[in-house]
């Protein structure tokens, strides 16, 4: 009986099938839903309007498969529509799992003691009610707070510990100078030892991943310095400006190229500018721009 | 035409009514729901469970209207419970501001841009699908990105930012030093402006709280140095340790004693130590651990 795949192997080994990092926000921006799937009177609490969502993002997740390695469901926007957004939260993490998509739930979440247990029995227990494939999660309580995520780690689940984030404000504590290191740079050395330890044995990528924008390409080598295995999960590129190029700043030579990390995009490749009339003009638009996502993405990692 | 009750004005006037801090924290964690109400597997995923701790919670709510000021649902422990977490959540919710108490819910959210702004719709938004008096929230992200929920203060509403917890580990971040002064105490001070702009007009307390744990009552005072009208919502005090005494160190001289913020107490008031086999007796246990706690605190703050 073999146990479940690591979850860095089993992300690594598909973006070298794929050979580009691309993971895809699932942000459900309500004013940004095209036309062809809009319903109702488009606000929050109009059950048409959940549902118009869903159909939206169903048919999104099923342009997705055999296509990307990954999709990152943004939970604030899910909770926005109350319960009835939690239980399409959960509809989507269990279609995407099932066309062989990986899941990080992008929830940003972090508590202490049983409070952060409950977010891992939330989240990455086997048989948790929005089981998923990876967690993001809040580093300001310390690093004993990680630990409920981390024994996940074991079924075959990841953590991405935000570090440096791509905001323009991000310095504000990221970048307080700790003697002659930013706080995120002793944050990323503090992790070293739990990253090492979460190493998978087919890629040797731990399940311990950081969060560092791709408007911050310096910091990532800072942070790549620090934690040699770790996954990069890179918001950043596209809608908020950075380029492919700076995205894949802290990844690394791999057998396909440059590896090591995803490197996110909601609004660029859900909402393309085209608001397409009919289903046939906005399955263009959309294969348009997620094809042109990939390309440069494939293009940056090419060694 | 009046607006909303500013949130610090609405809180400390109950206060000041009930002169006693006690908050009370709704953790339902299934392993220490009473046997009165224990019903079904007791399992996150089952429905009769779920039905259970929605009673136990909603007579817990009920015994305590009049008795004290602030109520702050854990969410994690309901996201547990899935989608029907979540409905029961807005239920408590619901119920709680019925019977006029005010609600912190303690999410300890935190993201950027139009992913923050979705957790204040959520949350603090009029209208709200979980619609509540506060939140608690992260700071690691920067300044700038609690805007989304200190916009909606002039709605009467309340945002609690972490900045020293009550967890062992919490220094491992918080208390990195940054020149001569640690990073919770820096970030204290950067909350300093957007504290003082929201005070209200009866108190001069601010609808900008900050989060400081019991179990370190000389940060306390920093912190308090450095915000001399922020709320506090201490955690910690009962059951991690910390006491009454210690858990009001950081409050002020106020016209019936000391003042300033909310002492929480979760299981040392929902889950008293007799496991009570019938509705009499659970009244009585919790009557008795609500009624010791009330006390305790209410001698704390006499100045």
């Amino acid at each position: 009986m073999t146990g479940p795949v690591h979850f860095a192997d089993a992300l690594i080994s598909r973006i070298r099938v794929l050979q580009q990092p691309l993971c895809v926000g699932l942000d459900p921006h309500l004013a940004l839903v095209p036309p062809v799937f809009r319903r109702g009177s488009m606000a929050p609490n109009d059950p048409a309007t959940v549902e118009a969502v869903g159909e939206f993002l169903e048919t999104v997740i099923d342009r997705l498969q055999d296509r990307v390695a990954v999709v990152k469901p943004q939970l604030s926007l899910f909770e926005q529509l109350g319960p009835a957004g939690l239980l399409l939260l959960q509809r989507l993490v269990q279609r995407a799992r099932n066309r062989g998509l990986l899941v990080i739930l992008d929830g940003k979440r972090g508590d202490i003691g049983s409070s952060a247990e409950g977010y891992a029995q939330a989240y990455l227990e086997p048989g948790a009610p929005f089981e998923a494939d990876a967690l993001t999660v809040h580093p300001y309580l310390g690093l004993e707070t990680l630990e409920p995520y981390l024994q996940r780690c074991q079924y075959g689940r990841g953590v991405f510990t935000l570090v440096k984030t791509s905001n323009p404000g991000s310095g504000d504590l990221q970048d307080l100078q700790v003697g002659d290191v930013p706080v995120y740079e002793q944050l990323a050395r503090g992790l070293g030892h739990a990253c090492a330890g979460l190493c998978g044995p087919q890629t040797g990528f731990s399940a311990l991943g950081v969060v560092v924008g791709a408007t911050y390409p310096e910091p990532a080598l800072r942070v790549r310095a620090a934690l040699p295995k770790a996954l990069f999960l890179v918001p950043g590129f596209g809608a908020q400006g950075a380029s492919a190029k700076e995205a894949v700043r802290g990844f690394i030579a791999g057998p396909r190229g440059l590896e090591g990390g995803v490197v996110n995009s909601s609004r660029g490749v859900l909402f393309p500018q085209l608001q397409a009339e009919d289903a046939a003009h906005w399955e263009q638009a959309f294969d348009g721009a997620l094809a042109a996502a990939i390309d440069v993405l494939g293009q940056a990692v090419v060694a």
